[in-house]
C-alpha cells in the first residue's frame, strides 16, 4: 500500500462542497538562493507589493516538495501540490513525454518515451541519439512511423524535438509493466522489450513488432532504429471532483502542465499569455470551484542563470496578481512547484516560499514575501502534499475527523 | 500494518520506570485565532502570569493533531496526547458515545450509537429523530428497551439525550464489523444488520433481534423504532502501565474525557470541579506517576464563540496552575487536544500551543505563551503524538536506541 494512502482517503471522506473559490498560483521554480556576495534571494530582491500585502493578510511558510535534499521534475512537484505524496503516485516517463507535447492521453492507453538511434548492419547501436539528428531530419522520419500499423493496435507516433518521440500505443489488454529497449550504451543491440508482467506480454510483443517495422521503414537513413524508455500509463488517481467534490480549472500557457492537471481531471482552459489566464479566470470564475494558474518564467529564467530575469518575472507576476484576484477568492496559495535557484540554473531541492489567505489564517505578523520570512511563517515547513488540504480547511470544505 | 507502529513499539521498548512525576493539562480547545480587526488571539490576550513563567522556564511549540488542514474530534484529539497516530487507531463512534456517559466499556463489548425513530405502518422510516423527542419521555421509552433481553447476550441500553441512546452487547463471539441500519433517509424503512466479516455474522443477527423486538416494545409510540450507527468495540491498545510503566491517573469533569482515559488504562478519578481536580492531584501525589489534567471551558467558550470568554477562561486555568503544579512535577505540559477558534465557533485544523516544561528542556529565550511566540519556540512544528515521548525522555524514562 502506498504510504499515504490513508491520510488521502481520510481527507476525501470529509470532503464536502460548498460556494467557496480556491486559486492556487504556482510560480514554476519559485524558489531561489542568494548569491555569496550578499543581498536576497530573487524573490526576495524583487518589488512585489502585491505579494507582500498577500503575505500581511496570510501566513507564510517553506514547502518541501518530496522529500530533504531531493530535487523534483515537473511531475512530482506538481503531484505533491495536488496533495499526492510523489513517491507514492508515480508519473512514467512515457506518460509526461506525451502530456508534454500536449496528447491526450487515454486511462488505457500505453506510453512510451523513445529515441531515434542509428545501428550498425549487425543491428548493433552506434549513436543512441542518432547524431542529435536535427528536428526537421526527424520529423519527416517520425512521419513515416506514424504511419506503421500493427493488428487490433491504434499506434500514435508524435514528434518531440530532435532525436525524442512518444510512441503511444491504444487497444484492448495493454498493460505498461514493461522494460526499456535502450540498453544506454552503445556497442549492443536495442534489448527486446520484456513484461515483467504475465498482463504486459501483449504490449511487449506489440512493441517488438513496432521496432522491427520501424527498422524497415527507416532502412538507409542515418536514423534507422528506435529505443524505447518509460513504458507507462497514466497513474490511476481520483479526479479533483470525485475525491474533492472541486471543479476545476488549470489555466496553463505549456502542455506539460496542462496535461499534469488533466492527471486529477481538470478542466483544461485555452490560454497562450498572462492575459489569455486573466480572461479566462474572469470569465469562468462562477463555473468553477478551484483555480490551477501555472507561471513558467520563474523557472526558465532561472534554468538560464538569469538572476536578473528571474527578479523581473516575480514583479511582473506581481503586477498580474490584482488582477488574478479580483474575484476575491476565499482561499489564495502562491506558491512554486519546486525551487530553481538561478545560481545554480536548474530545478533544487531547496523548500519553497508559500503564502496562503484566508480569513480564517493565523497570522504571523509578516509582510513580506521573500525565503527568509517564510522561514519564520506560521506555516513552519511542510511537505507539499499538505497544502491541499489545508486550502479546503480554509474554505471550510472538511469536515471533522472522529467525534 | 498501522503506520506508526514502529516509533511505538521503540518507545515502548526503551520505557523504564523511576520515581519522576509527568503532569499533562490540556486545555480543551485551547489554539486560537486573532481577529481579522486586530489583535492577539484568545491566549495572547490573556493575562497568563503563571504560563508565562512555565515558557520561560519550558520550551514552546505548535503541534499539529492529525495532519495538516485536519480537524479533529476529541477522540482523535486526545489519542494523539496519549502517543497514538489518530489515523492508527481509530474509536468508533458507538465507543465514544459510550465514553461520552461514562459506561464502562470491556474490552469485548460492542456498542452502537442509537436514535429512536417514527416508522410508518409499512415499517418506512417517517421522522429518523422522532421529532427529536424531549429527553423526559425518550427516557421512559429506552427504559423498555433496557429490559429486553436476548439468548446469550447481555443487553444494556442507556439514554444519552433527546433521541439519542446507546447499545452494548455483551457475551461471546460477538465482533464489532456490522454496518449502520440507519439509510440516513427518510421514506425508505432501516436497514437490516449486514455483517462485514463472517466472525461479525452473530452481531448482526442480535442487532436484528434487538430491532425487532423494540419495534414490539415501542408499539403505538412516537418514538415507534430504533436505527444504530458506528458499531464498535474498543480498540485493542496497550495501558500507559504495561506500555511506559506509567501509573496514571485522569482528572477530567466530563465523561467522554475519562472514559478517553481509560481506553489507555488510565484511572479515573471523581472530580466534578476545578477545586475537586486539584484537591484530587494532592491526596493522589504519591500514587501515581502521570497525571492527565482535562479543562473543558477553553473549548466550550470557543464553540459559542464568545472570545472574551474563552480568554477569562485561559485566566481562570491561569490562576489554577501554581495549585496544580505545587508537588513540582519533573516535566509539565500544557496544551490542547485541538484548536477551538472563537472565531469559527468550532473545532478547527490550526496548530495548537504547547509549552513543555522540565530541567532538561533546552530553552528557547521566550517567556510568554501565546500561538505567536510558539512558531518560534524550541520545539518547531510537530504532530502532537510525539509530545509523550518527550515527555518521557524529559523524565529520563526512555533509554538509548542501539548502542
Amino acid at each position: 500500500m502506498a504510504m499515504d494512502t490513508a491520510r488521502r482517503e481520510l481527507i476525501q471522506e470529509l470532503a464536502v462542497a460548498n460556494e467557496s473559490k480556491l486559486l492556487l498560483l504556482v510560480a514554476d521554480g519559485l524558489g531561489g538562493v542568494a548569491p555569496m556576495t550578499g543581498g536576497g534571494t530573487e524573490l526576495e530582491t524583487a518589488e512585489t507589493p502585491n505579494l507582500d500585502d498577500l503575505a500581511a493578510r496570510g501566513t507564510l511558510g517553506l514547502m518541501t516538495p518530496v522529500a530533504p535534499g531531493i530535487t523534483p521534475g515537473s511531475g512530482p512537484g506538481h503531484l505533491g501540490l495536488f496533495g499526492f505524496d510523489p513517491m507514492d503516485v508515480v508519473v512514467g516517463r512515457g506518460v509526461l513525454e506525451a502530456l508534454g507535447i500536449g496528447f491526450a492521453l487515454e486511462p488505457s492507453d500505453v506510453a512510451a518515451r523513445c529515441n531515434l538511434c542509428t545501428v550498425d548492419e549487425e543491428g548493433r547501436i552506434t549513436d543512441r541519439r542518432a547524431g542529435r539528428i536535427a528536428s526537421d531530419d526527424a520529423e519527416k522520419l517520425v512521419r513515416r512511423l506514424d504511419e506503421l500499423s500493427i493488428d487490433g493496435v491504434e499506434v500514435f507516433v508524435e514528434h518531440v524535438r530532435e532525436h525524442r518521440f512518444v510512441l503511444v500505443l491504444r487497444g484492448e489488454g495493454l498493460e505498461a509493466d514493461v522494460a526499456d529497449t535502450d540498453p544506454q550504451h552503445e556497442g549492443s543491440a536495442p534489448l527486446a522489450a520484456v513484461a515483467r508482467t504475465d498482463a504486459s506480454r501483449r504490449t511487449a510483443a506489440v512493441i517488438d513488432e513496432f521496432a522491427r517495422k520501424a527498422r524497415e521503414a527507416l532502412e538507409g537513413e542515418v536514423a534507422n532504429m528506435v529505443l524505447l524508455r518509460g513504458v507507462s500509463k497514466r497513474p490511476e488517481i481520483p479526479s479533483f471532483r470525485d475525491a474533492y467534490h472541486l471543479r476545476s480549472l488549470a489555466l496553463a500557457t505549456y502542455p506539460m502542465y496542462r496535461g499534469l492537471a488533466q492527471l486529477v481531471g481538470m478542466d483544461v482552459a485555452d490560454v497562450a499569455t498572462m492575459e489569455d489566464q486573466l480572461a479566462a479566470v474572469g470569465e469562468s470564475w462562477s463555473s468553477y470551484d478551484f483555480f490551477f494558474v501555472h507561471y513558467k518564467p520563474t523557472d526558465s529564467t532561472g534554468e538560464d542563470k538569469r538572476f536578473d530575469a528571474k527578479v523581473r518575472a516575480i514583479e511582473e507576476l506581481d503586477g498580474a496578481l490584482p488582477a488574478l484576484l479580483a474575484g476575491a477568492p476565499d482561499v489564495v496559495a502562491v506558491t512554486g512547484d519546486h525551487s530553481t535557484p538561478s545560481l545554480l540554473g536548474s530545478h533544487s531541492w531547496h523548500p519553497i516560499p508559500i503564502v496562503l489567505a484566508a480569513e480564517s489564517c493565523r497570522r504571523d505578523g509578516i509582510a513580506t514575501f521573500g525565503e527568509s520570512q517564510c522561514c519564520r511563517g506560521g506555516l513552519g515547513q511542510l511537505e507539499s502534499k499538505h497544502l491541499l488540504a489545508l486550502m479546503l480547511a480554509h474554505a471550510h470544505r472538511l469536515g471533522k475527523f472522529g467525534a
